[in-house]
């Protein structure tokens, strides 16, 4: 996105709105209203003011300072994009956290004056928020106001953005089909219902993008890559509202609702309604998925009380139906096909006609094959087509005004995945076309190490994914290499390509939720040398009860099946570094990818290059 | 212990005297005023009341029903040990956690008047209380009232107690020298106090025994096992108090505090002097040791705050010093010396002489042999000597009355060790004399590689013992096998043998301490066949930093050094299902064993033991 003002006039505009209203900081999260990790353009105010575009983190500015916060996924995307004039970097885990630098740094700076810290509510959740307070009166700032932005009052980055902030998006909104989703909305509503019952709670405001579309068996395109629509819902114990304006609604979906007596509501209209519904009421708001104004309204309708565990869709959600995995697994393999041709084209012209396509020309062909695919909709996020240095870049998007070319020199790794009416694809391969050094290939070979392990782990029932995390990465840490990144998150059903609850991470968020079967989760560890390559393999997995010689305390056991069927890269595997176990899971993961996918080649070269990327190997 | 009332009898008059207070419910806590994890028989509440006699758990008595909770490590011994017709038996994390009974069962049952739960604040952490409290609101339990008993009115259970109740303890206290404790008094001191200027408290309340006694240099032995005397200690800006008797101090422990100008205090008037000290100060009182009644105290002082995070002391005592690691070292290999003595006694007894020892009476036969090894104080814990199902009871303690003779049939746990005056220790072998079952074998050799597993990890500054666990239980998890106990504690440096913060665990405090060089930690994974046998593998390991080939993000790795040296149970061992990297780490281990003990060794079977038992395996 360009935009028509220098990233220096931007923060000076904003720090004039911030003086009028006596604001000496000003919080910029990415999330939007929803809390949602990919947001419409609209809702890009991180990214408008300080021009970084990776997907995570957040901006303060001062009147002295303009600071962004990112993790270690971007910091060198960040440092590419930000203007370091105007811009200061911190890295999450590295430099001081935002709690930190407020207390060290900005309110240390003048002990005898308060500081009003402004945000607006909409776009913060409860739990940052929360968080944020508790923080600071724990470290003793009695000096620090938090403010939140009156509601109704325009956002300080919007007023800065000005005429040329895109307009609020209206995608069609329409039915995902019982065939594909696998429940009705009628059974959903019921099992909301009764999860509210079940917590003492008779208003539930259900909050992120995903679940309501969950929820109501609806898909929009809003957001990019999410097959979603803006909008809140508002459920009691006898009715169900729906924030989203009629005129938006395909037929059928306007039909489907209509049967169940749901009432849409324009989105605008979710504070106001809001205050009326919740008076008195006693409110479910998911304190890491609502937003402060939320929050606010409820408390002011008043409400009886607010009950902030997670919302119950989130849940049910993750655990797909039968009709979902079959879904998932068939998009997987349509998937596969689409990726297996790709490859082979790519290295044909690489290896044989000796062309040397860009990252971007090879992502665009890609692209084209996957929206052949039966069932397809849209990527379900940005390709990641990346050479050598770049894809050290964990969440690197070329460019084609200067992205690299695709050689037989350098290692290629491509991250990418699509939507199908069936389900979300995503999957990583990372691939070398000529000889690899001997470095490349024992980076590879520790990463696919690592990813067997996670595939292979047998792990009791109440397992997190904070545990296995640490699994994944022992063959790794043997050598002293890591990775910057969770390795795992779920993934939705014709849904969000990232979704929770549950995560394989070394966040402490990840011990929260214990692994069930039915969740689908990535497996994709990495390794990343700054300025030199970089190395994920990605399977999507679907977790299922196993069963073990014994049963420990009549406990279930739980593994994996994984979905994805793209093969590894043999020419970058030391073989002298796998145990014969591993070198047997590869023969026999090559052998399914051969016999699953192989039926759905069309192309010549694909499916000999499939023939030839599954021959067994032997030490 | 014997008590000279009947378990019914007991609870009866303790619901008397319930009724006199209008208590509804009585919370028996196992702790001590310092939540000590083993506490002086005065202070054995729990057991008292309910004739349980485990370390761990908590007793509930309402006027109709007498529960107790405990962990996994304690279901078998509490079946036995509690009288059914009186108590009933809470399992933990497999029955209802004692918040979800007292507001399903206990509140439920009387919707409409308020029920007073009353506890003694003294044995409560400010923490467990306001965990407690916090649950019970978010439940909604409005009609629950938690209530204090008033300080200085006599605890319910120690009235029940009455004359049979023993005596506090007044055991010597004596200086542990410099020598062992590798820092000054003075030093210590002014580490405490620049960590309080750090966190912005001018008075520290230093409530568990074991950080006391670190920080004075002092011991004693008010309970079993553990060299600490009951006392608490106030440090301010510039008073040092400590909370004992004068009389009880040896005459050099006297003069070094003198010299630093340490003033004593009567135990017991703690209380009273907090109340004057704390008023307007900024107090420190760790949430997870100190106590209700300390906190009341401030709060009422009333005190400017109250910080609750970890008393510092807890990680300067975890992170050992030089001399501190020395001692630790050379006391394991005077302990690994007594016990291969033993071992090779009792298998000449039950291979040679054809004897079978009672548990009792091998056990007392080891004690004499440690308590024979130079800088010997005491044992560290009761000796568990276990044979066949008994080992199967993870805490087993052997009663002369009724327990098993050591035979060549069955498998023989022994979990051990000693007080030195240089260091703690703790040792877990399980040994068969004759020739074991394929089962046996088969559930060994995967305890044993979860015992390698753990001890040869590699991990980057940061992963937390949480992460840890999961990798040492691997192993077990593949075929179905587990264990009900946490796989490593901290050790303290002639201190108690359970010390924190670190701890290898699923438990969820586990992941919030990152591992750290200098600590010590036990690798312990077990398997318990209930009614067959049990097994345990036991070492202590000291983290330290480790070379890798790589240093991703210039992070530090770390790994173990262990520091015990007592052979594996060849016999057990199946070295079918052994990798050759575990083969070797076997041959290595038994090398080190032989090098380094068998100089210590005065005993001529014990050497041709050890030289038998450490003979390298082949395949």
């Amino acid at each position: 996105m360009s935009s028509s003002i220098s990233a220096e006039q931007k923060v000076t505009l904003l720090r004039k709105y911030m003086k009028d209203l006596q604001l000496d900081a000003f919080i910029i999260p990415s999330e939007d209203a929803h809390q949602s990790e990919y947001v419409a353009n609209c809702d890009q105010r991180r990214q408008f003011i300080s021009d970084f575009t990776g997907s995570a983190g957040f901006a303060v500015v001062t009147q002295q300072e303009a600071l962004l916060w990112t993790d270690g996924r971007y910091f060198l995307q960040a440092e590419k994009e930000l203007d370091s004039k105007v811009w200061k970097l911190m890295r999450m885990l590295e430099d001081k956290s935002l709690e930190d630098w407020l207390v060290d740094c900005f309110i240390a700076e003048s002990p005898q004056t308060v500081r009003n810290i402004g945000m607006d509510g909409r776009f913060i959740s409860v739990a940052s928020f929360k968080r944020l307070e508790k923080t600071l009166q724990d470290k003793g700032s009695s000096n620090a106001s938090l403010v939140l932005l009156t509601i109704g009052e325009e956002n300080l980055v919007d007023k800065v953005w000005g005429k040329d902030k895109p307009p609020i998006p209206k995608s069609l909104v329409f039915l995902h089909s019982e065939e594909y989703a696998g429940e009705s909305v009628k059974s959903k509503l019921a099992r909301v219902r009764e999860s509210m019952a079940k917590n003492h709670c008779n208003l539930l405001i259900v909050s992120a993008l995903d679940e309501v579309a969950w929820l109501f068996n609806l898909r929009g395109s809003d957001v990019e890559y999410n097959p979603v629509f803006l909008s809140y819902a508002i459920i009691t114990d006898t009715q169900s509202l729906l924030f989203v304006d009629a005129s938006r609604l395909e037929k059928e979906a306007q039909q489907s609702l209509n049967e169940q007596n749901i009432q849409t509501i324009p989105y605008e209209n979710i504070f106001q309604v809001l205050q009326e519904k919740a008076k008195g009421c006693k409110v479910w708001l998911d304190k890491n998925k609502g937003n402060m104004a939320l929050y606010q309204v409820c408390q002011n309708a008043p409400c009886e009380k607010i009950v902030e565990k997670p919302c119950p869709i989130s849940w049910f959600k993750a655990l797909k139906n039968e009709r979902e995995v079959q879904g998932a697994k068939d998009a997987h393999i349509r998937d596969a096909a689409a990726l297996i041709t790709y490859f082979a084209w790519l290295e044909h012209q690489v290896v044989v006609e000796k062309q040397k396509p860009t990252e971007c020309e090879a992502a665009d062909v890609l692209d084209s094959l996957r929206s052949k695919q039966n069932l397809f909709v849209s990527l379900s996020f940005p390709t990641i087509s990346s050479v050598g240095s770049n894809a050290a870049i964990i969440h690197y998007r070329p460019n084609p005004k200067d992205c690299k070319r695709v050689d037989n020199q350098h290692i290629y790794l491509c991250d990418s995945g699509g939507q199908y009416r069936d389900g979300t694809t995503d999957v990583t391969r990372t691939l070398h076309f000529g000889i690899p050094s001997q470095r490349e290939k024992e980076c590879y070979t520790r990463v696919l190490k690592s990813h067997i392990q996670m595939d292979t782990a047998i792990f009791p029932k109440g397992t997190s994914g904070l545990a296995l995390d640490c699994l994944t990465r022992a063959p790794l840490w043997k050598v002293g290499l890591d990775y910057r990144h969770g390795t795992g998150h779920g993934v939705g059903s014709f849904l969000n390509v990232h979704e929770g609850p549950q995560s394989i991470s070394f966040r402490p968020s990840a011990s929260e939720v214990a692994l069930e079967p039915n969740m689908l989760v990535t497996d994709e560890p990495g390794y990343y040398e700054d300025g030199a390559f970089g190395i994920r393999i990605e399977n999507v997995l679907l977790i299922k009860s196993v069963e073990t010689p014994n049963q420990f305390g009549g406990k279930p056991y739980y593994g994996f099946e994984h979905i994805t069927f793209v093969p590894m890269e043999s020419r970058l595997i030391d073989l002298n570094l796998l145990t014969d176990e591993e070198l047997t899971w590869i023969n026999r993961y090559h052998e399914e990818c051969w016999s699953k996918v192989s039926p759905y080649l069309k192309d010549e070269k694909a499916f000999k290059w499939l023939q030839e990327r599954t021959r067994p190997l032997n030490k």
